[in-house]
């Protein structure tokens, strides 16, 4: 399936080589205010390229909202987005070695074993170009979420191969300059910060150094990007298989490089004590009285502590949810690879071509913003479905 | 929803408090033996209470076939199996604290944030008796999933608290020790190492004195189970939100407690670089002839190294799916907590009862292995449905 | 799938020689009051064996909730039900002629041909006991509509093999009779012509004497079953695929034995001319005010004539929804029949076993009610995530 | 939803008003020889302003394939058609009286009552165009049907208002002339008989007379479409609720304007007595050699009649399957209408606007056919998925 989502449905399609990369938004509510120019600037952001002293090329990744939308606002009904591609020819197959040897680390060979046949571009829907419609997606969710509860979802790069911005030695929700951070950073503060996205200034240049340094040497490396949702309602995700973290876990780990997810106190709060570790609850601060009214009221009962990264029992509780995705170094790299061809009849060298990008991990945050959103988006609407059945009970 | 998978389908309902934990399978192909005894032993893997010198108590949580096999073969139609709650009273409101306390880190709060209502048993869902209804069915798919393809899904521990069985100064794909376990570990073999079920004389023993440490101090810890997944066919996953590592995490991630995910090269792969992380691959040692005429061959290359954890671009490339799981400490714990009240009008104390069992990890070695054959097996039959139409298409 | 349904989900399982016919109902909201006697009633309604004079036997049938209600009320959580079969011994292989001969217009030989496997019962889950289980969840979906929007779901026989309550002069749409019948008649008024439930004395005795006329000559026939809805909230339906009419269709297309369904004017509404099907709009009678705030008002407007049943452009406009449907003659006859062998190797005599129902048409007609719930309640789920969305954003 | 399909998905997108009509096919099987030109034609098809004497304009909804395919072969990617709407501007709300007044019988009012917004086509997706999509995706399911099983789906009109092909005495399953039709007739014969596609030279032309009848008096009529599907494998369709008619009858139901559906003996079959209505078996003419080493082999027994249409107990016995479609009469006329304002203020006249189709039943041809396609599609991949783990079961 190339669905993500159940109530907020994003189906997406496209290779590097076909005409468009593109999407339908089914279930988008209808009224919500959406031109191109809302989706445009995250398209923006995920383009390669970029760096603090160029201006991201508009021009390029251009989004044409096809369906859905009328005098600017959604009708409820489905959203077509499609994004060309400026090269649209397939490849022909030559007798040049990428036609030989699957690429190590690349989709090509698991592709052929999937499908049984071989696309032009190795594993097609591989691509980083499909990652174009998830962010168009993303951006509308993001949009939803922000004017119906006021959803703020921030991104940054944490670590670049092993530099990073937070020590190891504590869980990140049990250190307080993450949680200072996660509490005000926005995309406009990452965005400083380019063409790292590491909102802090002395490991952002330690983080761009070392990128160059790997530029030089052929070689590439991985990293990891932190996400912080701030806002979100209580009363997201369901019980058992669809547990909040689950939902995202799987909306993270369906991003190209993706290898691990943690939330909360993450991997590290497994070494700590329940005593620890357990969120005290405080009464919440202030009642938001005009988000009490919404149907989804605030959550009257803060934690003091959030090591719980927001959720309780798979279910948000209202509190900030901060979670850190890692991403593997990329498999494209400027050098000679021995490996195996594809008819396995023996090994031999598949020949380095071009330059590549040494570090796409602050590429992958848009990506993480707008998976993050459809994920909250969905929980939302069906959290909706069955809040409205309670509140007309209620009202009876 | 409580729905795993699109086509091996698994529907759970069940609280601690209601007369059963139960589960309906649907899209089980037909023909595979199963008897109750078939199901019944990871269950007792699930139990409370077992250590090496604690025969299991077999009479306990056991499962009955309602539906969906007759004369020991399965039909093809919906199988229900259910495993009676021995209490099945719910909890009468009183005025004890933890009627006036929602549980620090429980889904008591979030619970009635989400339904409005409030359950006897706080988080009724989120209850660990939930986790039957998964290994129950995770059995079903578990046994499929050997007799069609050779499948072995083996699970253990491999940290509690900040105990380790291998060290943090490599990716588990770069970890010769951890690479030669996963080869061969069994399930027999973790169980020689009951109740911590960590495959390593010393490594047991100190993990087991940690959790004794924490019992005497009224405390908890986490922990994590490593999985490894053999012979799992090449081709299984999709493209794009669907990829393999998403529908594993989503799994695991369900998982009452879990924290964090990685899979093969995982969190410290970020920080290799890309020519060393790279598999590149080898001729496979020998082809499997009787696998191969199976419809889903054994793919004919394997990689030498294997930092893609059996995964590339989203899809299985036939060498071993290995992955990670953290769990946090658990929330029950036998001390006064601090916390506010459900009606946010101060807090107080939430007195301790009971004794609790101090780390759960050990327990959650049959459920993340259910978890792994529901997933597998869901992407096994999906991919069925693709390949069938392939090989007819190529008869013709 | 053994599913129906996106937000209101319910899955069944159980065969007749199982141990039990089953459903999961997932989603249901909390806050419903539900015990076991609020579905009973339905289940006695669809036993055998029922007539003016013979009392269902209220100890046959019975239901169990299992979970997902606690003190009287549902969690929100999964509810499991459970109806035990009284003979759970799967039928030994024999040389009974039925065990060579599958039987006509039975589902032997095409479970045989979907499975590959032959269960005793012959096409196990298209044996009547199946429908139990919708029946159930059916039930719980009738309740919660009706306390919510006052949803009233009737229905009854239409005709018995020739003999019709209504005459084929006009469609039902255009049928005083028919329309002042839909705007009243109760269950209670239907059940005061059993066995036949054809509201109406004179041809309920018609059908009575035809009924028993067919058991006289080893012989059986079908009929039709007549459905009104009345008070469905206006907005319900989605408009491409999921037209209500479309899942209102589905559900009572699978029901065993269904071979037609027609909705408002129906087949011979295809016979009309626009001018005179086109349903002018008028002003709605009085504003329902205590509805008017529920969240999904009802209409302000309604039609003058009522020839769309209900239903424009594929979503629900707030007038009564009917709709009629066909059922073939029980395929179970006291005759002998002439066949082929399973395996083709030649023709010869089915003989006949026993005395059957030869008319299961009245007995449909709780079916019927529960499947109409059942596509109504996904409806108001999908429509109330739609819906708050939009209350929220207008309120901000 | 606007997703149609479990295995074989469909998502549609496009109002009249926007850029494009437009489908994602998801799961679309690899290695389907595919282009433009095997799109195009059921497209035409489909076009308003088709006779005898005019020639389709193939330059208008014109379909381009954006991705998904290369080298004229499926990927097994999604596959993302568009056809570009030609007026692509919405119109301006103005005091024109369809600004004041809701059509009747249209879907301007319940989009209205559903989305809380209204679009300035109107029920925007309840527009003809919306079925392009459906077309298009059909085509594409139709071809992988006939190259994979030889699958033949021809629908033809039997009915303009009240002239009929067939008489009202039988069911269609029991009258000779139709099944002889049924059995051999192909889309080139059926647009033999264009404008109105009934393949019978006599009634052809009365119903073109009463077209033109209505056309002079500013009205419209409605008719049926019966469809045929040859070769279908056995073994197609879920047991309870995803019965094969029910999903047939999904797909029908969905298509604009349509009222009712029947399969097999139908409505007229609940008058017949079982005794005759009950299929026989009998042994297969012939085994089709070729097609019983494709993995689901042809059923080696037949039936003697065929009131079952094809499919007993929800699953398909490879007999001809066979269904009517009732559609209403055009809700556009060209005539004045007395109908209630939006606001509910009053009753007016909405005045008729220029001249239009007053039968669109023959254009429903093709749409009939590709949902069909559709249905069964989808069935053959959830049956693929079933019966390979069978196969290699058995292999073992």
């Amino acid at each position: 399936m190339s669905t993500f989502g159940h109530y907020f449905r994003v189906t997406t399609a496209g290779e590097s080589h076909g005409k468009s990369v593109s999407c339908i938004i089914d279930n988008c509510p209808p009224g919500l205010a959406l031109v191109e120019d809302d989706i445009q600037p995250q398209l923006n952001r995920r383009r390669p390229g970029q760096s603090a002293i160029t201006t991201p090329r508009n021009e390029k990744d251009k989004v044409t909202i096809h369906s859905g939308t009328e005098f600017g606002k959604t009708l409820g009904t489905p959203i077509l987005l499609t994004v060309p591609n400026e090269d649209q020819r397939p490849k022909d197959y030559g007798d040049k070695t990428i036609d030989l040897y699957p690429r190590p680390s690349h989709a090509d060979w698991t592709y052929l074993e999937k499908y049984g046949t071989k696309a032009s571009s190795g594993g097609g829907r591989s691509s980083a170009r499909e990652t174009i419609a998830r962010v168009a997606a993303g951006a509308v969710a993001d949009k939803w979420l922000k004017e119906i509860y006021g959803v703020e979802i921030v991104a940054f790069v944490t670590s670049v191969g092993n530099i990073k911005l937070f020590g190891d030695a504590d869980a990140m929700s049990a250190d307080p300059a993450f949680l200072s951070l996660a509490d005000t950073v926005t995309r406009e503060q990452v965005d400083q910060f380019l063409p790292v996205r590491c909102p802090d200034a002395t490991a952002n240049k330690r983080m761009e150094e070392r990128i160059a340094e790997l530029r030089d040497q052929h070689d590439s490396t991985g990293g990891t990007v932190t996400c912080v949702i701030r806002n979100a309602p209580s009363g997201l995700g369901e019980p058992a298989f669809d547990k909040l973290e689950a939902l995202i876990g799987h909306a993270m780990l369906s991003i190209p490089a993706a290898k691990g997810f943690e939330i909360g106190s993450g991997f590290l709060g497994a070494e700590m004590n329940g005593s620890k570790h357990n969120d005290a609850f405080i009464p919440a601060p202030e009642l938001d009285a005009a988000a009490a009214k919404h149907g989804i009221p605030r959550s009257r009962l803060h934690t003091k502590t959030n090591n719980s990264g927001g959720i309780q029992g798979g279910i948000s509780n209202g509190m900030p949810i901060f979670f850190r995705v890692a991403f593997k170094p990329a498999a494209t790299i400027s050098q000679d690879q021995t490996t195996a061809m594809y008819d396995a009849s023996g090994e031999g060298v598949l020949s380095a071509k071009g330059r590549h990008d040494p570090c796409v991990v602050p590429r992958a945050v848009p990506i993480v913003e707008a998976m993050a959103a459809l994920a909250i988006a969905d929980a939302v609407m069906a959290q909706h479905a069955r809040r409205m059945g309670i509140q007309i009970a209620k009202a009876k």
